[in-house]
């Protein structure tokens, strides 16, 4: 089940313009991502849906002019922390307190641990790590919109800094990692839609140590 | 369904030493992993399945000696290509071909830029890019795991570089980036099996630009 509908995405290359994807298999696809797991639980990213043509036309213009980016119905961006503060481990910590009601003493000594870690590290290095955490919402996200029937393509081919400037992201303490188009393939012109899915094979990807 | 299986999943902390993940579970496991999708469709990571017992109990002392590394019946270590490397990008260029049964001159065009660009840069840079990958194998690889039904447990708690060495990937061209241990829960014991899964409100999470 899970393996057809892996099989039945591809990154679409030509969207259909005139389809829309419905409101509720967009918050389907979304909360799917917003329950992936990420290092620590600390959600260190978040995602930016953006419908509005003018700023998606923008966009195209730092993105090698992929038409995806317009076709598409909504053009979701996956932003990361640009850096660990004190502040941004402490809310995610009192969230998890106030949710559960209840303070847990491994817990707060892991905080800790988070505290003394993580805030003096280059912001680089930490920014790395977030947007590795944002490429696990990214495959869930892919594999949620598969099973949707939802078109939508992993798109890295953009430039990061100009889209954090069209976004504002700086300014929320974010930096722009990778974008996924979402919509409905064209009925002609996309020149990779009946090419096979090429993987290497198993043995060649996969090892054992029994 | 999907959301069902992603709000039953966690990450398990202790899991059953006395359960076999069958064979069968396994394999569409890794199957879903195998086709996710990656970067220009590079595959630049390799997963390598340890259930080796002694293997194992080395992998556990550089792991924080966290319990689930020798107590869940598999462990799936993600690891990244640590360079690219010319022949890298033409293997996997030369492969979709093969399997496609043609030259495409598009494609040709963009496996000469990645030959003009990818190799030239620092093996830092294209090590992070390509551990980003792994990532969204992790991503599906979670998903399919909770499909499946077994416990699984995304680990970044380790020394890379140790277990680089135990698994001897440096001399493949490859560096670890994170493990999955793949079992069964606990009938008791594990801290956060009965706790909330908690994560950020979606106004927190996710805006929209309309």
């Amino acid at each position: 089940m899970l393996i057809d509908r892996l099989n039945w995405r591809y990154a679409t290359k030509k969207m259909n313009p005139d389809k829309v994807v419905a409101e509720d298999k967009v918050e389907r696809i979304l909360e799917a991502v917003r329950l992936a797991p990420t290092s620590s639980g600390l959600q260190q990213f978040e995602v930016i849906v953006v419908t509005n043509k003018d700023i998606r036309a923008k966009i195209r213009a730092i993105a090698w002019d992929q038409a995806q980016v317009t076709d598409a119905s909504h053009l979701v961006v996956f932003a990361a922390w640009d850096n660990y503060t004190a502040d941004r481990i402490n809310g995610m910590f009192d969230l998890v307190n106030d949710e559960r009601g209840f303070r847990n003493e491994g817990w707060e000594a892991y905080r800790q641990m988070l505290l003394n870690t993580y805030p003096q590290r280059d912001a680089q290095t930490n920014f790395e790590h977030a947007a590795r955490q944002a490429y696990v919402g990214l495959g869930i996200a892919l594999t949620a919109a598969a099973f949707e029937e939802v078109d939508a393509t992993p798109m890295e081919g953009f430039d990061p800094a100009a889209l954090d400037e069209i976004l504002d992201l700086r300014a929320r303490g974010l930096r722009s990692v990778v974008m996924m188009p979402l919509g409905y393939r064209a009925d002609e012109g996309d020149w990779l839609v009946n090419l096979k899915k090429v993987r290497r094979p198993a043995a060649d990807f996969i090892s054992r140590i029994d």
